[in-house]
């Protein structure tokens, strides 16, 4: 997805917010909004929203030398995500039917990314994740991926943030393909990372790799080797969350997008509304 | 009121809202988002907001060769304005009991500032002007101001929008007072000059004066002589509206703030919530 002007006001609170996030000392928030400010020039529309919030998030560190802000917020994420975990896995395997059961784990996974608001408002995960594993999404491939998930030998699974990937486990410890699961290059947002991954055992049902990128959002010309080996071969790519998304929706191979649109511009883009869940298989 | 950091991502917003405005041109509204983003750092963050307000418009304009985006918009709700005039008019004039009367005026003055928002999501005017006269103001300190409209010789009037002024006139049009109604120095975001004052007959009820400012605000220092005279020497000063708030709430003088609080960062600096109403006495 290319970035939209609606998006630079949006660069400048997402600055904040983090700049926020790693301190309290207005003057060093002031400049990074200032730093932020000068790189509008040279951000050009047809760049990727994540290129752009890549650059923001290094501003952050750089400036106030804080290199994971959202550590606290991930641990917390991860920690509120682990209790009710036992529950929600339980009522995916207590399912016989494995198609039923991989529909409930991938509803699971999608709502898990609802995680992703925890910085801004209040949330109850309980109530949302009941929520989406009970609404109507507004696409819904899942027949598709149903069909393909049959005869792959194996799958990528790119992550988004840290607390919605113990839900991503969920869905991940179902199949019965081998499961590649990608984290970002670096912490990011409060996006996965090797570390996150690791703490929450996802080692245990995938092969984890970072993806390389420094930015909350898989850009192919961003990502290692190794990532992109797997990106171009998997028999099945899933990208989770909006970062991923807006990286990912222009590129030529077939994916699965699992998000729930909580920005009007991607939204507007996916053709859905905000707050609408989509399970969307693009090319 | 100072400058915030919330404010920095808003500013981003109002130069991207009143360039959509003036121009449909992408790469004209992204030079303006630009030019707006190389000035962060030289915004003092105690400047007040209308200042770097003042500094976006006219970036707007030297981008554009606009010189008054709003011109439209503002002839708009001012034809809406005055199609609801009679009947509110009547209904104050109706009241024989002249507190009342004043009451009923000054309320309907306040629901005229809902028309800032005209550009931003549909409005309905009428209900939103009878909410406002049965709403429970925030802050009233309306008897204070009737006591003082008694001995009062002459009353200082700031005006706030163009379409706003046509409720303002209702209001006016009771105080038996001499009233001086300031306007913006040039048109900015669809706030009122003399063009529009005049248009809508406020001459006919008071002397109509202009700031000379060239933002969204009446800066002291940025106004002219003429406007500083009448506001040092007033017996009563009102400013309506969050941008004359802005400039004005740290002046020494005792003045009579009247709006809606429609931006979260206003509503805390005035100790209420957004969407509430405030007549309020400063020193």
């Amino acid at each position: 997805m290319k970035t939209f002007l609606e998006c630079i006001p949006c660069f400048m609170k997402q600055a904040l917010n983090a700049g926020r996030i790693a301190t309290s000392d207005e003057d060093l928030i002031k400049e990074i909004l200032n730093r932020v400010g000068e790189e509008i020039r040279d951000i050009p529309l047809d760049n990727t929203p994540p290129e752009t919030g890549g650059l923001i998030y290094k501003i952050v560190s750089d400036v106030t030398g804080i290199q994971d802000p959202y550590q606290e917020i991930k641990e917390k994420n991860i920690a509120h995500a682990l209790e009710v975990y036992p529950k929600y896995l339980e009522q995916v395997e207590n399912i016989n039917n494995p198609k039923d059961r991989i529909e409930l784990a991938l509803r699971i996974a999608a709502a898990g990314n609802v995680i992703d608001l925890g910085v801004e408002r209040e949330f109850d995960l309980k109530r949302d994740i009941d929520d989406a594993i009970n609404c109507d999404f507004k696409i819904w491939d899942f027949n598709l991926f149903y069909d393909k998930l049959s005869s792959a030998q194996n799958l990528l699974y790119i992550g988004d943030n840290s607390g919605e990937a113990v839900f991503d486990m969920i869905l991940i410890k179902q199949l019965k393909t081998q499961v590649i699961f990608a984290t970002r290059g670096i912490p990011v947002l409060n996006d996965v990372t090797l570390k996150e991954a690791k703490e929450i055992g996802l080692n245990k049902y995938a092969e984890i790799i970072s993806s390389g990128v420094r930015a909350p959002g898989a850009i192919i010309k961003s990502t290692n080797e190794e990532f992109r080996e797997v990106f171009n071969h998997a028999d099945i790519v899933i990208a989770k969350g909006q970062g991923n998304y807006e990286a990912l929706s222009n590129e030529d191979r077939e994916i699965f997008f699992l998000l729930k649109a909580k920005c009007p511009v991607i939204a507007k883009d996916a053709g859905v509304e905000v707050e609408d869940f989509i399970f969307e298989k693009i090319n």
